[in-house]
């Protein structure tokens, strides 16, 4: 079911099966441990068992003394090569390898390196490490205690555990708004720690070649190209002496934007050895010590008249952010996306503060598909609406339909000043509620609530930031988020893209070919999409944030429109007409009022590679680059209804039904969003219900393996319902938008307004996620808990 | 010793040591021997014994049963596939594995495929086939009489060996010249078949990826982009799945443009078994069945006034293509480079015939540092500049003075329609005839010969036509000449340069990183040149023809400063300042008039990837794209001097003393350029004293080894002499032009003109070369011989 909303752009966009599946489906991808080099050596992290201690000694001796094992690298050994800490991209540093304390259980103390990965593991047993307990802090609404031991000691004159305080908004128009409104909601949410878990962890292949003077890095990395930039600026390597190269990447969510300490002793044990080295982490070890994303514990407030106008959003934040702040957010706004709290609403103010803290955790702090905090907001500002429904007692559709921002709204500024670009909510919510048959669902919980069932509906309505850019809205190490762009067409008509962005599994092969044959008029089949590997490719920021096609799909559309118009005046060259008096249609540029004139650009191809001579000063062959800065980000939005039946008796929640509809602009091939669209659905699933990362007082880690850390299957998905309406957006060449983490972003709050609303007959307003059956009983119970803390 | 004529645009080039030889000297080079893949398998090739047979059948089914082996391809299987025959590039077939009849000795017959490389010799041998032996042709004098064996009878009615016939220059007017001239003087003059013999033989390792459908080919090929169109137009395959990587290249000297049988089958093998197949020739096999040079027959005459004003030249030659016209030489014009045969000198009339025909021996045509025929022309001409000296007993360094064209006269037209771009011809004569101290050594000689020592003293004055293109001139495949050049500087200032052509030994990563480096201001250690393959380098017709400089060199100067230029409005957002305000100099843009505002082109790298905001329309990023169609040849030219003693008892010639001024316009690296005229000046002593590929009456090789096919060494060479003149080339953005083959070219002439010169107190005027000691000692005795047909 679609409905267009405008006129897109562009019509031959279409379903179309993956490029890149022939390849998986045969088992012939090849990823990062299917590198195998020549003397190729292989690496395994000592990692610390306690949260916080201080290390007395490491006694490497034996380890070294092993046959098998060729260098034992610690602290003290990057300390001599100042590499000991690096930079993370949020202006903190991290240790590489622990040399004074360490911070978080997992942390890594020592990297073995050996002739095979067996060996290299048993020789962790060999390394003796004396520390020194301290106290833990794994909880960060006591970390800002005065009594709380101080992480992070090894910055200069740091007494406490703060790390920033960040706002945005008017705190005195809210405060003005808030003091005049008819009905004040107000609720502390948790927002816990969650791992995005990709299929395959993280590794890499280093292989310095000393008589080149050339490393070559296959890394599990979702940005080549910043990665390339930071080894060249921390490890002083020239940056034309790197090649990155990320090959098929089993899935990312933001796991795979940052360098990890196990990237750098890998690159540095091929330094020193002079042979590859291999690094690939085990599951818990991608559990315990990779980026997370999250935990977050917000006291919202939402107020609103009488009659259900709502003014105005308020919000307090404390951000654990663990023993480092390594997050890959951008420098420029600690709290990232956290903007567009005020969600898809029209109000007179809003007011958020974040507070950033340091606690005995492992680092990171954005990542899981989740567009640098906007899944917080969302899931924030949804639970304030269905409260403020609940304590106005009206249907919560009918609350959001009231305040939804209304097409001649946009573009529209929102109350911290982003701009949002295009939107028809309504119309989007009334094909979910449409498709969903919502006036029936409430009738048949009306009726099972009679009779003592718990069923209940939730809906969202999201608004998504996407395509990380423009500068003025965040940066990267100093950079823009500006992605290049390079087309050649080879003499025969076939055509060659280079991305600067790579794809985790999102299809890029395909789409990416698409936008090239819909604007060049060839098959898709004949455009090669080369992407992932720094020396092939144009510079760019990477794949996040839903950024692919906003940016780089961009930059395709712009280089390809410039290959476009020079195949322009080599055709006025072979049909020998002024340029300017050519048309391009269905794939030929033709002489003005003469169609059978015209010449494909296979024909062209052929002829701008010599057989046609050409006007002084056009350049032959086929072939442009460019640099696309996104003027704005672009705004996909939806609407989501989820159905749940909860066992009041066991607290088991089955999501009965999801219908999500979706409006990302054009889709250039909506087989591939859906997909996209599939995958969120699931993670949304899994946060509401069952994922969380939860540390004990002494700050282990109690999610470290798949027995812990619940990820949603089949099982406990529905068949998944989708909608699509098309709002193209106004400054996207292709009228596109991102979607990549719309569903993870918008489905949370659907099943959690859907679980509330089957509590509802037991008097329970809100429960912290993940709705878990032991939580849900619990909160039954009146007695739910702390779901960071630990799940009993 | 240099001469600057004009003034260099470029001062900043200069001798730097080859950044390719950290690898070379330690051994790291990686050719295509030393590709290693996963399962890969080995292919040889079985030649014919018969230089002309008739193929009654073909037995293959003992080698398949052998258990190392995994295939056998006949012409037959090729047949299946319409492969049979592939087309050269100079509008003929050439068999790739014998089907009706082998028309050489060494002709391709059969293909094996085996686990190893020796099991695949060993089948072999079991290969049974039956040959009906034909009449042969190995005397290209001969192959046109009546009786003479039809070669070429798989082509539709042909009835004889006849191939081509070609002319130049205007027929009438010569013979007007030579009507009124007071003196003509013909020879007869033997241009013997050699073959460039680069120390690595030429290979391919073909690997069909049947899951992608793409081809991966690391082949040892001057062209890879040529190649790379050229399976996809044979084979049908798509151009954007092929993948032509030419890793490092052991020489190439012409041998390595074309495609052979070998390449051929093991694309074939690879796609019949799904393995990696690897061919690599020895070195008979490179000798006997790859692409020869020269064989050309010539008889010649030049008119002049009794004074010595040169008149005219006429030439008719007969030129001997072998079993297939399978030269890499334009299709435009057949006869190649030929035109300029007029040479250095200033005359009224001039006028060529070429007819080739077919012989019962290895195809091919013009390969070897040659230009395309120039060899030929410069040899002729300069030939028969000494025997005009000699007739008119005049010094062959006055004659010569006396004729050279003058610099006002350039760009000057010559009798065929070329247009030579510069020259200060006299000076660079006049140099070297200084360095070499011409008098002393004329007196030296008299001294000698009044004492019965055979001392000589030649000179040669040669007139290069390089870097193929414009398409006036020549194409290929009806491709132009012109090529590609990307180029993108990284963020922290280091660049990337993407060339067309490759490098078989030229320092191509040296000199291309220098160009980028004057035009930029940076370091040339900071310009990585990427090269060799197809998928990272954009489209051009590859390194022959000396044409890297002239056409790629041009290419690289103008993407970087097209890079200059976006650096430039960098820069005016970075300095605040209008873009029209700015100067370039000293590798920084600033401010007119404010020396101290500049900033280099790493800061603008650095803001172009986002620290600055860029004004509406000025893309960030610096890199750019270009394709570089020469509007004409650049025409190099030199001044060589070679002094030899010869031993009237044994024939033995030795080279005391070669002096050589090359003026090949500004020099980008004078140590590189020095380079390539040592080893052209090697060439040149091999080909004029010891290099023939002779056969005898039968078609039998008689040059299959180097212990038949005799290379100079050290031993045989002098310390060279070098000196300079700089005529920057009007044309070209650099002012360079092509040296690669000009030592090749103006060497053999000077050597031979000394050794006649030696000869002639026993009254000789010629001889063929090569100038062995047994042709020179027959020569002495009045009795030389048939180089070509054998060595006695």
């Amino acid at each position: 079911m679609t409905h267009t909303a405008g006129t897109p752009r562009h019509h031959g966009f279409g379903p179309m099966r993956r490029k890149e599946d022939a390849r998986f489906i045969r088992g012939r991808g090849k990823y990062v441990d299917d590198i195998k080099l020549p003397g190729m050596l292989h690496g395994a992290i000592l990692h610390s068992p306690h949260a916080h201690a201080r290390i007395r000694s490491i006694d490497v001796g034996a380890a070294e003394a092993h046959p098998k094992v060729k260098a034992v690298i610690t602290g003290e050994t990057l300390e001599a090569m100042n590499l000991a800490w690096m930079p993370t991209l949020s202006n903190d540093v991290q240790a590489v390898l622990a040399t004074d304390k360490v911070r978080f259980q997992g942390q890594e103390v020592a990297f073995v390196i050996a002739e095979d990965h067996y060996s290299a593991r048993d020789a962790l047993e060999l390394i003796d490490v004396d520390y020194d307990p301290l106290p833990v802090v794994s909880d960060a609404r006591t970390a800002m205690d005065e009594d709380a031991p101080v992480i992070r000691d090894d910055l200069e004159g740091r007494k406490d555990n703060h790390i920033f305080d960040w706002e945005a908004g008017d705190r005195a128009r809210t405060e003005e708004v808030f003091a005049v409104a008819d009905v004040v909601v107000s609720q502390d949410m948790l927002y816990p720690r969650v791992h995005p878990a990709p299929l395959e962890t993280c590794g890499i292949v280093a292989d310095m070649d000393k008589v080149t003077g050339k490393l070559t890095v296959w890394a599990t990395t979702q940005a080549p190209h910043a990665h390339r930039t930071l080894y060249a600026l921390v490890a002083g390597l020239p940056e034309h002496k790197i090649r990155v190269i990320s090959p098929d990447i089993g899935g990312g969510f933001g796991n795979k934007v940052g360098i990890y300490p196990g990237y750098v002793c890998s690159i540095v044990g091929s330094i020193l050895t002079g042979r590859p080295v291999k690094w690939v982490e085990d599951r818990s070890e991608n559990l315990m010590t990779t980026s997370f994303a999250r935990d977050y514990h917000m006291s919202g407030s939402i107020a609103a008249t009488r009659d259900g106008k709502v003014l105005g959003v308020r919000v307090k934040t404390l951000a654990d952010h663990g023993a480092f702040n390594g997050s890959a957010q951008p420098t420029k706004f600690p709290a990232g996306f956290f903007h567009v709290f005020t969600g898809s609403y029209d109000m007179q103010a809003a007011h958020c503060e974040v507070t950033g803290v340091y606690t005995n955790k492992a680092p990171g702090g954005v990542a899981y598909a989740c567009s640098f905090r906007i899944t917080e907001a969302v899931y924030l500002v949804e639970r304030l609406m269905d409260l403020l429904a609940a304590e106005l007692d009206v249907d919560p559709a009918e609350l959001r339909m009231k305040n939804l921002l209304q097409p001649e709204q946009f573009p529209y500024t929102c109350a911290t000043g982003w701009e949002y670009d295009s939107g028809d909510y309504a119309t989007t919510l009334r094909l979910a509620l449409e498709m969903a048959g919502y006036e029936a669902l409430r009738k048949e919980q009306a009726e099972k609530r009679a009779r003592g069932e718990l069923m209940g509906i939730g809906i969202s309505f999201f608004t998504e930031a996407v395509g990380a850019g423009p500068r003025k809205h965040m940066d990267i190490l100093g950079f823009g988020m500006a992605d290049g762009a390079e087309l050649r067409v080879h003499p025969t008509g076939k055509a060659v893209l280079r991305i600067s962005v790579q794809t985790q599994g999102q299809g890029h092969e395909t789409t990416f070919a698409q936008i090239v044959a819909e604007e060049l008029g060839i098959p898709a089949d004949d455009v090669e999409v080369v992407h992932g590997d720094t020396d092939q490719t144009p510079f760019g920021l990477g794949t996040y944030g839903s950024r692919s096609t906003p940016v780089s799909g961009a930059a395709t559309a712009v280089v390809t429109r410039k290959v476009r118009e020079r195949a322009r005046l080599v055709a006025g060259a072979m049909l020998e007409a002024d340029p300017g008096d050519l048309e391009w249609s269905e794939g030929r540029w033709f002489v003005r009022g003469d169609p059978n004139s015209g010449v494909t650009i296979q024909e062209i191809a052929m002829a701008a590679h010599g057989s046609v001579e050409l006007p002084e000063g056009v350049e032959g062959h086929l072939d442009a680059t460019t640099v696309y800065n996104p003027p704005n980000l672009t705004y996909p939005y939806g609407a989501y209804i989820c159905v749940v039946d909860v066992d009041a008796g066991t607290g088991k929640v089955s999501v009965r039904r999801i219908i999500a509809v979706d409006d990302c602009g054009v889709r250039i091939n909506p087989m591939i969003v859906e997909g996209q669209v599939h995958g969120g659905l699931a993670d949304g699933i899994g946060m509401a219900l069952m994922q969380v990362m939860a540390f004990d007082e002494d700050g282990n880690h109690l999610g470290a393996s798949f027995m812990d850390y619940l990820l949603p299957t089949s099982m406990e998905c529905p068949s998944w319902e989708l909608g699509a309406t098309v709002t193209p957006s106004p400054h996207h060449p292709l009228g596109a938008k991102g979607v990549g983490e719309s569903a993870t972003v918008g489905s949370p709050p659907a099943v959690v307004n859907a679980v509330v609303d089957a509590l509802k007959p037991y008097g329970v307003r809100h429960a912290d996620i993940p709705l878990t059956p032991a939580n849900v009983w619990r909160t039954l119970q009146g007695r739910p808990f702390r779901t960071d803390l630990a799940i009993t």
